[in-house]
């Protein structure tokens, strides 16, 4: 019997072509299978909580792999820190019953898109934020954000509804948004995310925060259940897939 | 009469040679010099506080240069983050006296060192931390440090005692060493530093705090006045210039 294993990854997506296996450019996947093939000479399936888009990083993102000869666990986490490129990390790795998946068991998610406010962002945090010059309306944000919480169709957020094999109605425990100084957060929690769909919020408050649209406009998006070029997708470097929720 | 701008710049120093333009690598100061062509045509030397090496990060490095036909700060700030590259920032940019000089009018300077103590650095700071998995003793390395504090002979915390035109005595205001989850932070005030001072103090005060030498040896090694084995360089990475003290 193979032994399950799962993982909380971190990682800075700056470099790679997203969390899914590509046949040429870098994936977060790719180089987790490429070192789980290194160090045992298995090569399993590595099975995430979920994709995650070119340059989108995770905080914590979660995913399972089977092993036929399981070696210690404590080894495995260090041999693959030691084999991955620095930008993928393994934070935690524990053996886990065979009913877990690292998908289909996760009952929510959290995700924080992060904003620097101003002109210069500071080098250290450049590839961890998305870049707002323009003085952005707090209140008008939140405001907006708060009529967006809750179950919806959320066709009108996402980059391609069709695709979508769970139709497009999804719940929104949370969307606030806070500011320290130039940097704002937006925190997002829900059972589950469409296609693009935090990137297309992020997107959409800003437009908002700069006074483009009022916050009223939220009720009318969701209702027209159409993405139409008034929700832009916000830039990918601020999006972090945060924690992954299970039971 | 040209008109003097004084500079404070932020820099990733990852990719960098260091700040002193090289003949061949990428250095701040040379970009910030071809920057300056760019936007002015003409191309006048930029004078830093002091230099940093190469892979060391600064917070807030200050620098100044002279320019026939000065703009407005404002457009000259702009084009000159429009230019650079997104590792280096010019966070301020003021006209000043003649009598102002980065490196001579300097009255202090303060550098931090930060460690990540234990074995997976998170992605994010990988690349502005040292590395540390042995689990550090802060009481020792605090106490180590407070020995270290005051004006001595430096001479055994130097690369390279013999090119220090000044002498190899400095007064260090402060040294001290604080902690929290796995982050340890370095912050070290004086007059001045030696070649690689910081850097060799906090490679030091690592070896006290891994157990390796007990903090008293810090009375031994400054009286001996001379740089051995025993005290090794840390990683540049770790290591910020973190503020220049001007009158």
């Amino acid at each position: 019997m193979p032994q399950r294993f799962k993982i909380t990854v971190a990682y800075d997506g700056s470099e790679f072509a997203g969390w899914q296996i590509q046949p040429r450019d870098p994936s977060i996947q790719g180089h987790l299978e490429d070192a789980l093939g290194t160090l045992t000479r298995e090569k399993p399936r590595v099975h995430g909580s979920g994709r995650t888009d070119a340059g989108v990083h995770a905080r914590a993102q979660v995913a399972h792999f089977d092993l036929e000869q399981p070696g210690s666990p404590r080894k495995l986490l260090a041999g693959l820190n030691a084999v991955l490129p620095e930008a993928i990390r393994v934070e935690r790795l524990t053996a886990c019953a065979d009913s877990f998946h690292a998908r289909f068991s996760a009952i929510g998610k959290e995700y924080r898109y992060f904003i620097w406010n101003g002109p210069v962002v500071p080098p250290f945090v450049t590839r961890y934020r998305a870049r707002v010059p323009k003085s952005l309306d707090l209140p008008a944000m939140q405001s907006a954000a708060a009529q967006l919480e809750g179950e919806h169709d959320f066709a009108a957020f996402s980059a391609n509804p069709n695709r979508e094999v769970d139709g497009t109605v999804r719940r929104v425990s949370a969307l606030k948004i806070s500011g320290k100084g130039r940097e704002l957060t937006l925190r997002a929690c829900g059972d589950g995310f469409l296609y693009k769909m935090v990137r297309s919020l992020a997107g959409f408050l800003i437009r908002v925060g700069q006074g483009d649209l009022p916050p009223e406009a939220a009720h009318d998006i969701l209702s027209s259940q159409t993405r139409t070029a008034t929700v832009p997708t916000a830039d990918a470097r601020g999006l972090f897939l945060w924690r992954v929720r299970y039971r």
